[in-house]
């Protein structure tokens, strides 16, 4: 038996056949063109799906499970997508009408959840009781494993973890509220961050590495300009890492998980952005003596989506 | 079979014979005297089991286990408590000197995570999958239940949550960093507000319900004057609550519980407390639309520590 995942983006919806142990036996995407609202492309999920499974000469009976990851909130109570704010997608019935394609026990959640669960199956938590996953991208997205199970929360808004209140009367968030975690340690707060800098030196090789144009600083300039050394660069990126070392700091006082582990964008950076993330963090710890979770790397990447969503059903 | 339940502070050490329920059947107390070292203080502990049993005619074969709640943490690898910072005691092995009195299964755990047990199995969130309980005294303590059970994290650190950092670079804390939510949300933080605006406003209700007397100021002092409608008091009131409120948001979009119970002495304030912080929380929730925490007091009072360690050994 098989299981289906479905990776649900502003851009893609990304299917993928999966093995019982996490492993994606075939893959494919094709574009979510969102202005046609949500039954097409839920509709395109499913034909996607049976297109791969003919692609390997398998069948519907083949499959145990469909999961999909939707970047928004499931409603606990009623099934349907909540709220997809980046889709605009509001009380979408998703399962009636994948059904209708493929007839088989749905299941959805979070796409930070499914990707979490995705590494805590195949990727850097892997085998891990209780860990934490982190998307640095547009925002921050978090998924919580917990004894081995996806944690989302009695009304499936839990892991929002990206807006955890972090400067009291902070910047204004999307989520309507100040001072979210996201407005300083995600990749768009770091580019931010570097326009800044560059607006006020505009010798800083951040400016330099854009080709001198303000709109093109992006996370990964920050980050190169800092590599080389350029001290604005450095001086805006310690900035940063603090700001993610104190999110993640509160992570540990709450959760105390085995692994917190990196994804998203800026997880690229690697090691340049490990070390000194553990360095900051070291000397906020409560607990001195006592051991603390390990700062990993995510390693699945983008097909942490379809892995994650797949194994929903397992 | 019974349970025993040990309630260890600074001041007393309480000890109780509890049901399988949760209910208390005899309890007593006798003063901790810290001066003492812990060997002597554990002694006392199987000592005043011991009598309470024979007040109500039983004996050890009566009890199936016994369970400490400790204001500190314990280390998950060894089992000793490894630090309580008010008790200062540094990795002292409890188990085997409390087992020459009472031979039997003890179990040992965060006097908040007990008290956040004991709500979860006979109080305020009885027989709720994922709660919260929070006591707000002296610091901040936290007990969180997932699915029924204490979830205390990997390494038995978690449930810190009063060093959740909710003001980037803001006052120290004992914990050794800063901005910690126990440094503006604790009766402690109340009492330093109440104290600063009564010293920049003598004609504050707050002073004269002092006395007169700067250092007589408590939480329930502001409170009364808060109550009484006194300007200054409601000022400060107001700004307590809303750092108490930027806590609670953060525990819902992270942990999304069913129930955040709150404890301790300010929970006394009762609906004075319950009214406004729900009015402040009420914008900050992200998916507004969706169902959120509900916000109640502790039931239990001072009999959680009891309750809940007798319960650890359910």
């Amino acid at each position: 038996m098989i299981y289906i995942g479905v990776d649900l983006g502003g851009t893609n919806i990304a299917v993928g056949l999966v093995s019982e142990s996490g492993t994606i036996l075939r893959k494919g995407e094709t574009p979510t063109l969102l202005e046609r609202g949500p039954i097409p492309i839920i509709q395109d999920m499913g034909r996607l799906a049976l297109k791969l499974l003919e692609d390997v000469g398998l069948t519907v009976d083949d499959v145990r499970a469909v999961g999909v990851g939707v970047p928004g909130v499931v409603n606990s109570e009623t099934g349907a997508i909540a709220f997809c704010p980046n889709l605009r997608w509001h009380n979408v019935d998703l399962i009636p009408i994948l059904q209708e394609i493929i007839e088989k026990p749905i299941y959805i959640e979070n796409d930070g959840t499914v990707a979490g669960l995705a590494e805590s199956v195949a990727g850097a938590s892997k085998g891990v009781k209780n860990s934490i996953f982190l998307t640095l991208g547009t925002g921050i997205g978090g998924g919580i494993v917990i004894d081995r199970k996806i944690y989302s929360g009695t009304h499936h808004v839990g892991s929002e973890l990206g807006h955890m209140v972090i400067k009291f009367d902070g910047r204004e968030c999307g989520c309507g509220f100040r001072g979210c975690w996201e407005q300083y340690a995600s990749a768009t707060a770091l580019i931010r961050m570097g326009r800044e800098a560059a607006t006020a030196q505009p010798n800083s090789a951040i400016l330099r590495l854009a080709g001198g144009d303000l709109e093109k600083i992006e996370a990964k300039t920050v980050i190169d300009a800092a590599r080389e050394g350029d001290p604005e660069a450095l001086a805006v990126y310690d900035e940063y890492i603090g700001y993610l070392a104190i999110g993640i700091l509160n992570l540990i006082n709450s959760f105390d998980p085995e692994i917190i582990c990196l994804g998203g964008g800026l997880s690229r950076a690697g090691e340049f952005l490990l070390n000194p993330l553990r360095e900051k963090l070291k000397p906020m710890i409560f607990y001195k003596d006592l051991p603390y979770a390990s700062i990993k790397l995510a390693t699945l990447g983008n097909d942490a989506g379809i892995i994650g969503a797949a194994m929903l059903g397992r």
